[in-house]
């Protein structure tokens, strides 16, 4: 029995690539997809939800890489999202085809209010639909997960028949999505309830949730369902997606690690069993965390479940004393369990090529050789700047050299300076596309202003800065500071970012980075499809 | 019947200033306190923490200068923390006096393992102690709440004894807390019910809940408490808090509001009453979840319910189309409803004193004559060098200016030069406590770390720098750069803050703010008392 049909425990269906990736300001190119499926390969999820690879051609190929270099036969089930559509189906199935393990994810909404103003079909149409295009997905793999889209406002009896026509049609798991985030555990619960009941093939398939956090109930939504069969759980790293996220992965496994007293009669074990209700190696929760944050530009509030900077931090002086005392007076699991207090060995000037290679293996940040070289150059900059490089440094180092930024213009040299009594100053020099080096100066209201105004006046491309944000990557004062900025031009937002010891030379950095996003799509004319990006 | 003896609407409880205030890096001074206090009361909370009076003299001017200006007839009621002891409640009863209507939460631990390792007392001793404290309490003011501190880890025979107890000796509001943040909403539901069932006397008294974040389920937990008859919810803004934080107040409004017809029926109403089921002035959020995460520091992520930057975006291209068709397709709230979409009414160079303070007013921002000048004069700075002030370059501002950090050392020039190709190098003037000007220089990795090199050489003060962030405070590239640090000296962290269009001079400031704490606490020997935190 595969993980897919198996029923006696929970099963992790990481979505961060699809649904994850697809919210405002978190995209992510291939390279990045790549880092991120490999950590949640060894995180440990079973299905990866890598794309939607109809979308486009950028999203064909990290869903296709993904499925060559991560869904080896021990490794998860990689799967493409795709429309019940026959074009959607067929370029999903061969993206995914290099994959061991491979699952296409396809669906259709179901709720009356969808049907009558999104899709202007009729109920048997819809049915329909369902049943051919799982057959049609079920001629590629094995594997097909079918979601009514908007289940959770769709009318049961018909949400029961399209079901049990899907399951039939040959769906071994069907999803239901809480697509709105309007449900209440108890109302989810019973929606599930509801499936099990009333589906009259429904052993045939594993039952699967969806559920987003507009109300910050989807991880309760979650633990409802599963108390009422569900036995897939989708989800992302640290909750992001559509608007306010989806369930967050690192919650749901841990209250089920947590709470696995609880749970265990409701997958059929008896009270007491330690036999773990999901494959996550929870030791790896941290890291993966920092990852996804680092390569999205996604920000973890401090006050985040599980990987927020203050989830284990004991403020109140009481309540210290407690923990000295007995650690279970306070604290119902240890940070150890999320791999936070783990050695982080520490890397040197003296470090050579082959620790930086096996500690970034480590930190599953397996590059190829040509990148490998390029970080390794960026490391001994580094470290002739600061003793102790950290592992939170070599994220920075490589998110920065993997960036895959077309390069157009290429920042020669930025000077800057400003202070209190002065007009902040900055010059640049640019090497154009064509080859050209350009300078020019210009003042701003701060240092990174002027730098901006100097760049505007050199590269001359209409846009407009919509966020400008510099984050310390590690502490001390000797730290790295990575900036991001998003700017606009007509209705499209393109990124850049980049480390240095030097916020001002980062922040010309990220800026050129996302000036060239900005100008090859101007070139390119490639507008982003509006397919990117589906909800379920 | 006063607000906190009705049941048939749920009364909100704000803890911010007490429980969110005790998280790591959120410490308020007074007059932050205070700003958040006046908002807290405009946004229509029904009870304010407004901290834990015996703590410090600095957290009993805090609660008592709330009682005088916030605890208007028609304000909310302001209540202290206080432990089962004499001198904290007696501390507390003083504290509160002022305010119209007022309140006394007192608070002993019930769980087993909180008796035997914390207090080291028998469950007989606790009840005598909470009935003589809760009377000795209600010797004060009329309206009493009591907290068996980790209810959800407490024998429940024990805890209907205890409560019933309290409400004999008078407590009108008997809050059960979930700690640890351990509990689901099926057992927290059914904590709550049992408590309705079993404590004789409940009738006499609101049951409130009081929860922690740790497994994501603080929101959902509460939901469910109120469907088995509680009546008050402690929660605060963003969440914030202890660890993974407090149930948020944004979310458990919100999903009160979207799912009234859900909630009705469990408040013995009709279900299509429109009748709100909770005070709050839903328009005002935004602006409270703005306000505190600009005074406490305490980032909201992107992806956070309600509030966070994304919660009201919509990206995915068929999304978009759905919600162009029919807005209910995809949207179960409005950014309307949180006021999100508000007006912002726009100062400029040209805008006099009447229309800054007239704004700061509308803002919530009640400032002293004093603090109003000194917020104009920055104002007016600012304007020479940006077109349009906007309300959250004045929280910046507003937020600077009031500070009230310790004038000891004073930034009298900075100045720095830096670039790819140069060695960053800073120059900086102090004026010393004693008034004396000291210049130097110095180099560092980037231009902020040269700065902070150069004022360590002037005061020689020692400390670690912990935490760097920059953020802009608005848009466009103008924009406002708000630089926030913190810096480690022995056990103690002490923070800066300072805002500035040039995030080099901002820097210089943040750090002589965080030193000239750190210096007057070395000076004073006051170290924060242990009781500043307690945990309930």
């Amino acid at each position: 029995m595969n993980a897919s049909t198996r029923s006696d425990r929970i099963i992790i269906f990481d979505t961060t690539l699809r649904d994850g990736e697809q919210c405002p300001g978190a995209t992510l190119n291939v390279e990045e997809k790549l880092l991120i499926a490999r950590q949640l390969a060894r995180l440990g999820v079973d299905v990866i939800e890598s794309g939607f690879a109809f979308a486009s051609a950028g999203d064909f190929e990290a869903v296709n890489k993904i499925a060559r270099e991560v869904g080896t036969p021990d490794g998860p089930i990689i799967c493409s999202l795709a429309r019940t559509r026959k074009e959607d189906i067929k370029t999903a199935a061969e993206a995914i085809k290099p994959a061991a393990k491979s699952r296409i994810h396809t669906f259709i909404a179901t709720s009356d209010i969808h049907l009558k103003y999104k899709l202007k079909k009729s109920r048997s149409e819809v049915i329909a639909i369902a049943e051919e295009m799982v057959s049609y997905a079920k001629s590629f793999v094995d594997d097909v997960e079918f979601s009514p889209e908007d289940a959770g406002r769709s009318d049961p009896e018909f949400l029961y028949q399209v079901l049990e026509k899907a399951i039939a049609a040959g769906a071994t798991t069907v999803n239901i999505p809480d697509t709105v985030g309007y449900t209440t555990p108890s109302e989810f619960g019973a929606l599930i309830k509801g499936i099990k009941d009333n589906v009259p093939n429904i052993d045939k398939a594993i039952i699967s949730v969806h559920g987003h956090n507009d109300l910050g109930l989807a991880v309760a939504n979650f633990l409802e369902a599963v108390k009422n069969g569900a036995r897939q759980l989708e989800c992302t790293i640290n909750g992001i997606g559509e608007r306010a996220g989806n369930a967050a992965l690192e919650e749901l496994v841990m209250a089920l690690y947590v709470r696995r007293q609880y749970f265990n009669p409701y997958l059929g074990r008896a009270v007491d069993s330690e036999e773990p209700l999901t494959k996550i190696d929870s030791h790896q929760i941290y890291k993966t965390s920092r990852l996804v944050s680092s390569l999205t530009g996604m920000m973890v509030q401090r006050n985040k479940a599980i990987v927020g900077a203050n989830a284990f931090a004991h403020e109140s002086g009481i309540h210290q004393d407690g923990v000295l005392k007995n650690k279970l007076t306070y604290e119902i699991m240890d940070a150890e369990s999320i791999g936070l207090t783990e050695n982080q060995i520490v890397l040197g000037k003296h470090s050579g090529r082959n620790a930086l290679g096996t500690r970034l293996q480590e930190l599953g940040l397996e590059l190829s050789e040509t990148d490998l070289n390029k970080v390794f150059v960026k490391f001994k900059e580094l470290a002739d700047k600061k003793k102790e490089i950290s592992d939170w440094d070599l994220f920075a180092i490589v998110n920065d050299e993997i960036q895959a930024i077309p390069q157009l213009f290429a920042l020669e040299l930025v000077q800057v300076s400003c202070g209190s009594n002065a007009r902040p100053t900055a010059t640049v020099t640019l090497r154009t596309p064509a080859g050209e080096e350009l300078t020019d100066a210009a003042i701003g209201t701060g240092p990174v202003d002027a730098i901006y105004r100097a760049i505007n006046r050199v590269v001359n491309v209409p846009n407009e800065l919509i966020e400008f944000s510099v984050q310390s990557v590690t502490e001390g004062i000797d730290a790295i500071g990575k900036v991001k900025i998003k700017v606009q031009h007509e209705d499209q937002v393109y990124s850049g970012q980049a480390a240095n010891t030097d916020i001002i030379v980062a922040s010309a950095q990220a800026y050129i980075n996302a000036l060239n996003c900005l100008y090859a799509a101007l070139q390119n004319q490639e507008k982003r499809s509006p397919l990117t990006a589906q909800i379920v």
